[in-house]
Order: structure tokens, then C-alpha cells, then sequence
């Protein structure tokens, strides 16, 4: 039992052991191991600060450097195996560098905290899986410009409330979700410009070691990764606010919230739009799945999952939130809970991003089927109490008026618009004919009459 | 390929093989194999229900139930492995069950629907975790129990606005976490009460096989596994209710999430409590950790994380419920995501209460620190005026303000109450004497006057 | 301004007036104003008891009574008017009783808080609203009774993941809502039944007043009322949990969010289902809109904002258990931001109820739409893998694929089964002909052969 | 009720008069009134774009603009009042604008709709309430710049765990509340730069009148406002993800939840450092209350506000996404109910933040009480370690457990550190002496040999 509380890097003043259960439940090791590389980082900036402040010998720093350097190879090629006993990733990669230097390791570990070393994982964490998410996105936005072009003069139905309301282009159509999911990108990419992995907090009071040390160390760490972050916003400006803030990791966590209720609108409609009474697209068959009892059914699984998915992603935002709420200064051990809804955020979508991109040019329209909604003459009424009001003048709220009295006409004598006599459309308006009727209700004069919105697709390179 | 496709429960109609990252996305094994030992019951009862109606043979039945008899043993035992490239459990166990018996295999999941086994494994979850849960509670109300009897003559400071307020028993302070969480447990109790995993709805329009066959089949097995559930309850009702409902789950969400936040409140007090500032209680050094950098800390991290779980269990509770949202009946794949939220609910309650029943059993008082508190004077303000009040019959708005103005005098002018000479108290009211003072401001007098309350500790047996 | 900080119920200690943005801030009376009855009531109880333990006279008793009967009478008539200088209604009614009996209004809040007051008000809040809120209930359950059986020979298209799954009789359709709703009445019904208004908590240490006083003073005044409450249970148990809990408040919020997710469920199908493009239902158009822009729009308003507001209660909710987290004992200021999410969930949900019991008597089927849908032969898959496994006695997996592969046939050849000649037909099973076909491809056929499920509409009397 | 009915932008085409509770439930006017300014906005640019697109004559402008202006003197003066019998703050404007100039009005109405309108609306309320929320913010931060300079060299004891860490500097602590709201601030700032009022996009589909009218009728406006926004982003890109769009919402709740977040922490921590047993620092009495039943308490109503509402402003957030969860294109009713948690959330921190920034500087430090703690030599522990590591070489491990021990044995025997001889110090390192000891347990000490920070304050200029 010793011999294990030593592995533990604190414990020097405790008497009795740790409580095997509460050391179980209070390990992070099992889902942080996720940040080993980004902690192996931490320790190369700090072994060459610690040198440079003469607390380790050359020596000393080469052996350190080449035990994390040995780590590090074996995280890149996807081969690092945490140790399950550990209490988390700091202690772990601690324990290893002592297995491969012996008691120098014992050094490794001198005048930092693991609150400084957690906030830099993190914030690594979420430049590198922010930059990742970028990419995804950005595959997703071209996948809905391919679709967009392909299909740029199809026409298709579009709804409020559900309920048809006028015929636009499809590209519009498609294009909404374009536009929502450019904004998601922005939001992320400017919050990766604000991001910076700090170091030199101490626990909560910074270190003995000069700032200098670490701006050097720093410094030739990131060129080596070939990193350019601005040194001067690396450093810690405020170590109690550095150690005990989590804003970030809120402000990803909301960006992601935002993200998925653009994909959970853009499932839903797919959802609709591919049921068997809308019908207006299919969808790729290799995304959807059957029923173990049904033998007819191809089921919109991916989308269902991605809208389900959205409880999850609001669920980790507000944990995080909730779990923030009202904590005092400075670290606290509630923080650690901070990673699993991070994680869990990041890996959902991303997975979400990887299949979509894909799914999208899978989408094909059901043009017959869309045709066919167009013959509903309720499509055309705004065009028509628009043409009423440009070209003859009337107040718009009157023409509105008429042809809802006009659309109940038709309704109730059962007969369509499109086959009433002048001179039964002349009651309503001397200026109504059958072959104005004919001009206006058509989905092409709808288009080409809304003069308001550019229709150029816009160019995006990532 | 075509093989594997085999292997899945539907498919018949599909051309394309199933995209391989859509596939990983949409399995539910990984998380699902939870429920292995309730679907083993769904189909023990299943296939009794299918001989009883003459769909398989005695010996058929025969061969089934011993297949599922054995995965049931491996379950009970701790050695059943899922196959990770399983879709989910249901499969899993299909798949193993035609390892076992062959093609026979094919008929276990005749006249079924995993929608109907998914909801009913999920019921048999949450009557035996809930039940669990049931245990592990009292375990915890016997723990408060017992602090509160340990220290019954102990009197403590109470706190509104985290000022000084009155003195209390001790008893009283924990017993209010005791009734608190005896709520909690009548909450859970209350809903178990309403479970029955009901079964017969197949996708959501019910089966060929009579009501009265699955009844029977249910009534063997229940005695069997020794459970009284009433049968009439265990028979669907309507059967997409049953298939695409999920209030159950939310209902136990919001009951342990009710319980966190009894948790959460209990944690911060004897963080609180425990500081060198307060100091009022122990707590045991086994659930306390230290820090790698700060070598004098003992830090309450058990009480920290029951804090910031606090987050999860929220979180989890909005997942789902944000997941369920405006779903369309019946079944939808969004409610695969009912599971992860649940699971994780439960887990990490459960691992808290089974530390908090030990870690409170810990817990001691300082008296000496609580009885240098008692000295303040304020502690005796409210008495002091109800004593003006009951036995001086004033108003008792005027008894405040006067003792608000004692206190204030008091402080200006740095003397003690309990030193005012009779003199310097009559002015304030004859009645004021540094008799009066003396009687009135000792905590034994303080809790003696309190007659409103009954202060018998409660018996609990689960 | 003294004379305006007189009128507080504290403040004999504070030199400088409040800050009066913050008393602004802090202010409950715009919304606690709600309470007003209740906190007649604690008063008419509090002033019983004082008598009986001889803090007030005979004579006092009635006067205060009397004042307080008065303002009652005007809560009762819908004719109270608060003030909204007063910090809150304990305050206001204070004030407005020593308007009517001058300096003796001094007395009413003697050895009583308003954190005792606070907390049975909302109790009794609850208690009121929460039966208001069961008759409404209530009043949907009949609604959709009475719905089920005006339509119970009916079929409907019955949908799983918004594909066509299998024909069902529409009450099994409207039937669910019910079955979920009844549940939510249930729900409700058993937490009223755990509610009791409690008084004597002081403001944590109780009071001086003797447990019998309240005793009788509480079964006067219940009895009064006609209210059968256990008396014992209306005592304090403990003053700490007393005066600082809300378990009571999240549990209806609780209740309510399931109650809200069902209703959200109800208002997309119905959405769904009265587009153009399902069409199976009218909504009544009392309770559509139209558009400004759009003349031949009928929006379903009502079902939108009944699915809207699921966010706001849910929001209600996660409010309040934010806010709980972590509270320490006993009573803190931020418990006052209770109210505002309780008093917005029953509201939005009273009027929800009351309108949807009118909704619901509005909708009627759209017969020749839903049996167009019945053409669709994918809809009889499952009875057809039925059949072959009831009475060709095939392994359902295998009759599952080949109805799966005679579907995909049909689609192929562009040939509907139900015209497939019998030569067609036994190349898949020599059991299939033209005639079986015509038998089971029939809805009636697939109500009649589901024998699991008990179709008799419940009785349902509140 | 015919008359009632044409005062409704929409209505033509319904037989039925709106069922009035209905009506009611749905009307937005009680809260959308806050719109009415930025109504007026778009209806002025759109009575100049109608003009210009020959819609309405130069008189018909003229006399529209007037009765425009005229509305917008009233709201600018705080003089306008909503007509509760409006459905909504368009339909009020558009009935008061014809109660001016009588059917002229049915002509303001004219090729535009409300979807478009709301959406311009909100983002204008969002730019102008985004605005007040920096400059108050920028009042807090201001008076937190104010508090670090007023006590730049005292010193106070720094916790993590809630357990005493290290001593730091008074600034350190309270510039670490500077910089997390000074990332709020430019959360917001960033925010706000993305902003820009859209209009002309119709109901989904855009408008006839042409880009280049909405373009001139805009820049002349935003002359007149003096409002610089870029044209090209106050038109229309996409009209359906233009109405059926509010992340932006989403995006300054996100913001507002993580300042609401900050500012529960500071108040957590103002709240405990007033307590009797921290008494660090001293609350403003203008800014605290009694109670009414305990004449000595002196309560932090306001900070405790200030976290009790963090439930509120996290729930606002979570209401909204919540709501647009899966919902369909474009427009739906559901997004009515955007507005209540945006002003409910706007309207609080605005309240929170106008009354921090006084109370800040109505707090004092206790330096007494402060340095009574820093005898507590726990709190040297840290330096003593990194003493050894940098002056002694020790590994720092080593020295962690060193330090520790000797915090024991001080402990078990009673002994300050302070006190100990040499020769009982000697045998926990050579290098230990009485004189080392009291250079190092040094509260200045232990600000001096922290050189990875700089302490130089910003300069912070709104």
C-alpha cells in the first residue's frame, strides 16, 4: 500500500490511506487519457524552462526530453496504453517517465501544478478538435454547394408553419443551411482565434520561475510544432483566473449547441421531406436502415440520431454550465468534471460532420412528385395579391383580402382558379383574367418576379 | 460483406450494404449490453408465449430456452462478453443464440419488435437499479441517523444567508438532510411502484399471439425470478404508447435529479463546515486528497465532485427530455439516446451514495470551535426579543427594533451585551436587566424555549 | 425616507436607507402578489395561535381577524390590489393591515418569518393550482375519450421513425395521448397527495409557540375551509428543511415538463398530419391564423406554440434546479427566484389544457385520404411475414426476407403484388397466391389478427 | 366581431371568427412592445422603398413617414402605449398608423411581412441592448480596475478546494474577476460586430421590390441614425434562412450565460468573505437586509440574487434552444416564443450589472482579520518546498514530501514551525534553519519569489 500511495503525487502529510472506492470514483485517468499528448507538450515547454532557470542540469534535461520524446512517438502513432490504476494523465505520464529515468523523474514534476498542466491540455485540446472541427465543416459546406449547383434550377415547395406557402428555388432551399452552417464556422474559427495554451500558473499563485524562461521555452516549442500563437497571450496574465476558468470550454460547448440545432432543422426537414407523403427527395439507402420485424421499411436513421443527438449536446452544455455555477476561487475539484461533456460534444459531432458531408451527396429530388405539389393553387396566392398591388395599384391589405376571398370561392364551388371564366374572375377584379391567372400562377413568373434577394452562389474555400 | 449483412435483424429489401461509419455511429452495443440479463427475460417469456400459440414446437422451446438459460448464466456470473461488431444487445444475443442452436435461431425473434424488448429490458433496469438505488439511500439515512444520535446533545450554529442566525441542535441540522433524502427514497419508492415491464406490442400494433398466452408465459417467469408484479399491468394496454413512451425514464431522471441537488447542498455545507474559517467538523482524511504542488492541503475533493456532478445528472435530464421533444409517434431512433443518459444517472449516483454512507460515519464535531462561536451575540438577538415579546408583551415588531438598536449601540460602542451594567440595558427597556441578559443569551435557553418543534428522532427500517 | 424604512418588517440595526436600485432589484411583489390568499391564511393561523398561547388578547385576536377576513374578502372577489412600493406580499398585507388597526398590526408578525410564510404559501399554492391543474387535465382526457370513440371503427396509417409502418385503428392512435396523459394526471394526483402547508419553522429554529397551539389553530382554520390535510403532517418536522427546501416546487416543474414533452408529441402529429401532404385530419379553424403576407395560409398556431413552449418549461425547470444547486442551510435569497419558473409553468400549461380540450372536439378525419394511404402495400409486410410464419410455419427471419425481397421485386418490376399472378407469386413461396394476397393485404385483416392487445376504452371519471 | 376581426393583418380567407382564448394564448403584444422603436425602423425604410419602386406615390410617403415619426416621437419620450387588444406590435403600429391616416395604412403593409419584420426587429434590439450591456460592463469593469489600485499592496490568502493555498496578492484575486469579465466583454463585442438588420425577405421566398431600393432606403435611414453597418450585410443573402433563424439569439444567451456564470462566482465568493468566519472583506449596508424575525442579521441579498439568478439566465438558454430543436423551414410559431428569455435575460444582467459596479466600491478589506490568517503556516508550505528544490536542489517530489511531514509532526507536537530550533529542523533537511524559516514564511517573501507573472495593471478604456 506504501509503496502504491507513492505513485500518487501528493500524499506526503496523509496518515491513512486513501478509501479504495472514493480513489475508484474520483479517477479521471479513464476518460482524460484523450489529453496525453497535449500534457506530454506541457512538460517539454517546462523541462526546458526548468533548465533554463538552472533547477535541472543539461543532462537532466536531455533525459527527461528523450523519456517524453519516447512517450510522445508512441500517442502519435496511436500505441500509448494509459495505465488504469493511474489517478489521471498527469500522474500517468509521470509514473512512465519514472519507469524509463528513474528517480530524475522525481524532478519532472517540480514547481508546477496539475492546475496549470489540465487548463493547457485543455486548451490545446480545443485548438487542435476546434481545427478538426473546422475541416469537417468545412466538407459539409461544400458537400451543400455541390447539391445546391447541381440541382440550381430545380424548384421545390416551401413551407411555413408546415403549411405550403410559395414555390422557391431550391437552391434557396439548400442554401439556408449553407448560411447557417457558415456562421457555425465562423463562430468556432473566432473562437479558436481567441485560444491560447497558458503556462506558468502554479496552483493558483504562479511560480518561482521567471517569465522569461517559459516565453523562451515556449517559444521554441511552438516553432517546432510549427505553431503560431502570439507569446505574449501564452503567457499567464492572471493565474487564479487561469487556473479557475472554463469559459472556453462553455463557449465551444455553446457553439456546438448552436451547430447541432442547425443540423437537428436540417434532419427534421430531410426527415419530412423523404416521408412517403411529402416525397420530394430520396435518400441514400446505405444510411438508412430496415426493421426486424417490418420487411418494407428503409428507416431515416442517421437523421434521427443526429436530431436525438441534440438533447445530448444542450445536456453537456448546461452540465457544464450547472456545474460552474457559483464555484468559488480558485480551482476546484468540480472542474474535473469538465472533460467528459467536452468530449462527449466533440466526438458526437464530429462523427455527425464525417457521415453528413457524405450523406448529402447522396440526396437526390423526386422531381415528378414536386411538380405535382405546384398544381396546389394556394402556391400562387401571394404572387397573385402582389401582382394586384404592384400592377394595379391596389393597397396591398385589400388585394391580400381578395384573394383569400377568391382561394374560400374556389374552394367552396369547387372549382380551380386556373379554370374560371373572365368572367367569373372579374367579379372579384375587373383587371383578373383567365389569362393573367395563367401568367401569374406559375412557378417560373413566382421566381422571377422576387426581385429582392442576389441568387449568386458564393464561393467557399476552407 | 453479404455475410455480415446476414447477421443483422433486418435487410431483405436493401441493395447496398450499410455505410461502415454510419454503422458505427448507429450501434448502441457499446452501452446497450447493460440490459443483456432483461432481454435474455423478454425472450425466456417470448418463447413460451410462441409454444403456447403452436408458432415452435416443445422441443424447440426446449432448445431455446436453454441457449438463453446459458448466456443468462454467463450475465449472472460476470462473464458475458457482448461482440463489439454487434448492432446492439438484442442482436448480440440473437447472434449467440444461433451459435448455439443453429437456424433455430431463426425463429426466436418471430412476432417481435425490438421496439417492444428495448422498452421492456429498459422498465426491468430501472425496477432493479431503482431498487438499488432504494438500498444504497437507506444505507446513507442510516448514516444521518446515526451522526445525529452520536451527537444529540450537540448544539451547532444555524445559518440563514450564510450569516450567523441562531443556535440548533446538531441533530436538527442533519436530520434535515435526513428528511430531505427520506423524501428522495419515498419519490423513488413511489415510482417503482408504477413499473411493470410490459410486453406484446411489437412495432407498435401488437402481435398475432393472444393476450392470454403472453400472460401466462409472464406468470411463469415471474415466479420463477420470485417477483410480484400485477399481470394485468405487465399486458400492453396500447401498444405505440408503450413502444414509443419514455416518461419513465425521465420520471426517474428527474427524481435522482432532485436527490443530486440534496446532495449538491449537503456537500457544499461540510465543504463549508470544514474550512479553517469555519471549522466546525472533521472530515475523514481517507476521502481527502492532497495536491502535488502545495504539500499541506487536505482537500474535500469527495464533496467537490458530488458538487459538480451536479452538472451531469442536470445535464442528463435535459438530454433526454430535449431528446424527446416533439417526436412524431411511434418509435423514432432519437429514443436509442434515452439509454446513455440513464445509465449515467444512475451509475454515478449510486457511486456517491455508497462512499457518503461511509464518509458520514466519519465525520466529528470541534466543540470547542462551535462553542467559541457562541459567544457572538448576535446568536441571541432573535431570543432576546421574543423574549421581550412573550414575556414583556411587546409588539413584537418594536422588540426587534429595540434589540436592533442594542446590537447597534453594542457595537459602536465596543462593549459586550453580556458586560452591560443594568444601567446602560434599562434604557433600553426596563425589563432589560444583566440578569435577563445572562438567562436569555445561553444556548441552553435558546433551545429550550423552541416549542414548536418536535425533536424525536424518527425510526427508519427500509 | 425613515418613515418609508419603517414600513420594512426589518432594519433596527441598519444606519444608511437601502440602495434603491437594489431594492428595486430585489423586490418579489409584481409576481408573489399570487400568494396573497395563501399568506391570509398563515396569518389567520398565526393569530389563533398567538392567542392561545397568550402573546395577543381576545380582544386583539378579533381585530386582527377581522382585518385580515377583510382583505380575503377582497383576494376572494378578485379586488386586491397590491401596492407596488412593498417589498413583497407578506409585507403588503402587513402594511395593509395596520391601515385597518393601526399599532396593533405590530403584533401580527410576532415570533413568526417570513421563511415559514414563504414556504407555506407556495404549498398551498401548489395545492390549489395542482387540482386546478387535474380538472383541466381532466378535461383533455375526456376530450380525446370521446375523440377515440366518435372515430372507433376508424383506421389510420400507424408510423414508426415517420415512415409507414403498419395500419392501426385510429383510437389506438388517439389512445396513446390518453394512456401518456393519464399517467401525467396520475403523476400529479400522487405528489398533491405528499403536499401538506406546514407552519411553526420560525425562521430555521422554530418558535416559542407551543406545537398544540398551531395544532388547533391549523384544524380551525382547515376545517373552516373544508380542507382535509393529516394535521400531523402539517406540523414542522424539522425547521431547516422546512424553511430551505423546494423538493416540492421541482417535482411539480418536473411533473410538468413530462406533462409538457407529451403535449409537444400531441402537437406535432397533429401538425404533421394536417399538412397537405399527410392531410389525414382537419384542424378547427377557430384556432388557426392566417398570414399577412400570404392570403391562403391556415397556420396551425396553437399546435406551434404548444410545441414552442416545451422550452420554457423544460427552461422552468432547469431554472430552479440550477438555482437550488449547492444552496447552503437554511434559507437563502436566492430561493426567492423560485416563483417566477412555477407560477410560469402551471400558467402556460392551465391555458394550454383549457384550450386543448376544445382543440381536440374540433379535429376530424379525413376518411378518403387515409384509405388512398391504405393503397400503399408496403403497409401490409408484416402481416404477410406474419402469415408465413403462423401458418407456413417459416422462421420469421426467413419469411421476413422474402417479403423484403418480394417488395423490392414489386418495385423493380414496377408490378403491385396485390397484381402479381399466382405463377409470380410461388417463385417466392408456393404458399403465396393471388388469393392469400387478397386476404391478408386488407386492413381489417390486419386489425383482426393482432390478438395481443385489448382494444376496450377505459372509463375515465375524475 | 367582424370589425374586431379586420383590425387583423390576416383573416380573408377564414370563415370563423379566432376562437378567443386563443387569441389570447397567442398574442405576443404584452412583451413585444419592447420591439415597438425598431418596428418603426423597418417601417420606415420600407415606406421609402415602396416609393422607390413606384408602390405608393411621393404624398402617400410623405404622409406615411409622418404618422411614422410620430409613433416614434411618442416611444422615443417613453410616451407610447401598446393597445393590449393587438395581437402583436406590427399590427398595433400598423392600427395606429391607421388610426392617423386612415386607408392609407392598408398601404404600409404592402409586399412585406411580418416574419421579415420580426427578425429585423430583434437583431436591432440585440445591437442596441448589446450595446447598453457593454457600457454597463464596462462600469464594472472599471470599478473592478478601482478596487485592485485602491488596495494594490495588501495581500490575501488564496484557496483552492476552499481550503487555504497560498497568499496573494488582494489584486491578483480581484483582477481575476476583471479578466473574466473583460472576456465577456468582448464575447459580447465580437458579437455584436456580426449584427446587422436584414430586410426584404418577405415571408420566406423574398420580395418584388428590387435590392437596389431596399439598399438606398436603408443607407438613407442609417445616415439619419448615424449607424454605420455595412450595406452588403443588411440585405437579404438568403431569405428562408433569414425568417426562419435565431442563433444569433442563441449566441448573445451563450454570452450571457457565461457572464452570468462569472458573476455567480464573484458574488459565491463575496458572500463567503463576508462571512463572521472568513471576514475578509465588508459588504456596502446599502446593499444588504434584515430579517424580519432576527434583529442582528445583516444579509447579502444582493450577491445571493445575483446567484439565484444564474438559474434563471442558464434556463432562458436552454428554453430557447430547446424550442428550435427540429424545427422545420422557415417560419414557424414556435419562434414567437424567442423573445420572453431574450428580454428576460437582457433585462436581468442589465439590473445585476448597473448595481455591481456601485457596490464594488462600497467593499472594504478586514486587513486585521487577513493577517491574522497568514499565522497559519500552511500556507508557507508551498515555498518551503520550492525553497528546497531551487536553493537546495532537492528533487521537487522530495521536497513535497518533506514539507509534509514536517506540517505533521508540527501537528502532533504541537510546535509551530516558527518556533522550532534548529536542531529539530535539521533533521528534516540540513538546510533547514529558525533563520531560513522566518525569511521564507513571509507573506512578502511569498509574493517576491513568484516571477512568472507580471502584476503591471491594464488599462482598460471602453
Amino acid at each position: 500500500m506504501k509503496k502504491k500511495m507513492s505513485k500518487k503525487m501528493w500524499g506526503g502529510r496523509f496518515k491513512k490511506p486513501v478509501d479504495k472506492a472514493f480513489a475508484e470514483f474520483s479517477k479521471s485517468i479513464q476518460y482524460d487519457y484523450r489529453l496525453a499528448e497535449y500534457d506530454i507538450y506541457h512538460s517539454l515547454i517546462h523541462v526546458d524552462a526548468l533548465h533554463r532557470e538552472g533547477v535541472i542540469t543539461k543532462g537532466e534535461r536531455g533525459k527527461l526530453l528523450e523519456a517524453l520524446g519516447d512517450i510522445l512517438y508512441e500517442i502519435k502513432k496511436g500505441r500509448f496504453k494509459f495505465t488504469a490504476a493511474a489517478e489521471d494523465i498527469h500522474t500517468d505520464i509521470q509514473n512512465k517517465v519514472e519507469k524509463k529515468v528513474g528517480t530524475l523523474a522525481l524532478k519532472l514534476h517540480s514547481l508546477r501544478s496539475r492546475n496549470d498542466q489540465i487548463v493547457f491540455d485543455e486548451k490545446f485540446y480545443c485548438i487542435d478538435e476546434g481545427q478538426k472541427l473546422l475541416n469537417l465543416l468545412s466538407e459539409v459546406l461544400q458537400s451543400l454547394l455541390w447539391l445546391s449547383k447541381k440541382n440550381k434550377n430545380k424548384l421545390i415547395v416551401g413551407y411555413t408553419h408546415l403549411q405550403r406557402a410559395q414555390i422557391i428555388p431550391f437552391s434557396d432551399y439548400s442554401m439556408a443551411f449553407f448560411y447557417m452552417l457558415k456562421r457555425d464556422f465562423d463562430r468556432i474559427a473566432n473562437f479558436l482565434g481567441t485560444l491560447c495554451p497558458a503556462l506558468g500558473a502554479g496552483a493558483l499563485a504562479g511560480t518561482p520561475l521567471r517569465r522569461g524562461a517559459y516565453r523562451k521555452a515556449l517559444d521554441k516549442m511552438l516553432k517546432l510544432k510549427a505553431r503560431s500563437f502570439s507569446l505574449d497571450q501564452c503567457l499567464v496574465k492572471n493565474p487564479l483566473d487561469t487556473v479557475s476558468e472554463r469559459d472556453f470550454i462553455v463557449e465551444l460547448l455553446s457553439a456546438l449547441a448552436i451547430l447541432q440545432m442547425h443540423l437537428s432543422r436540417f434532419a427534421e426537414d430531410l426527415i419530412l421531406y423523404s416521408t412517403k407523403e411529402f416525397n420530394y427527395i430520396n435518400l441514400p439507402e446505405d444510411f438508412c436502415t430496415g426493421s426486424s420485424l417490418m420487411p418494407h421499411k428503409k428507416n431515416p436513421d442517421f437523421l434521427e440520431l443526429v436530431r436525438g443527438y441534440t438533447g445530448r449536446i444542450y445536456g453537456n452544455l448546461l452540465s457544464l454550465l450547472a456545474t460552474l455555477k457559483g464555484l468559488p476561487l480558485a480551482y476546484n475539484r468540480d472542474m474535473q468534471l469538465d472533460k467528459e461533456p467536452l468530449f462527449s460534444s466533440v466526438e458526437v459531432i464530429k462523427d455527425e460532420l464525417k457521415i453528413m458531408a457524405r450523406f448529402i451527396r447522396g440526396i437526390s429530388l423526386n422531381t415528378n412528385q414536386i411538380n405535382k405539389a405546384f398544381e396546389d393553387e394556394g402556391l400562387y396566392a401571394t404572387e397573385l395579391a402582389e401582382f394586384l398591388a404592384m400592377e394595379k395599384k391596389m393597397p396591398f391589405k385589400k388585394a391580400h383580402d381578395l384573394v383569400g376571398k377568391l382561394i374560400r370561392y374556389s374552394e367552396d364551388k369547387k372549382i380551380k382558379i386556373r379554370n374560371m371564366p373572365d368572367s367569373m374572375l372579374s367579379k372579384f377584379h375587373p383587371g383578373l383574367t383567365a389569362q393573367v391567372i395563367k401568367r401569374v400562377m406559375n412557378p417560373h413568373y413566382v421566381i422571377k418576379v422576387k426581385k429582392s434577394i442576389s441568387r449568386k452562389l458564393p464561393t467557399f474555400k476552407k
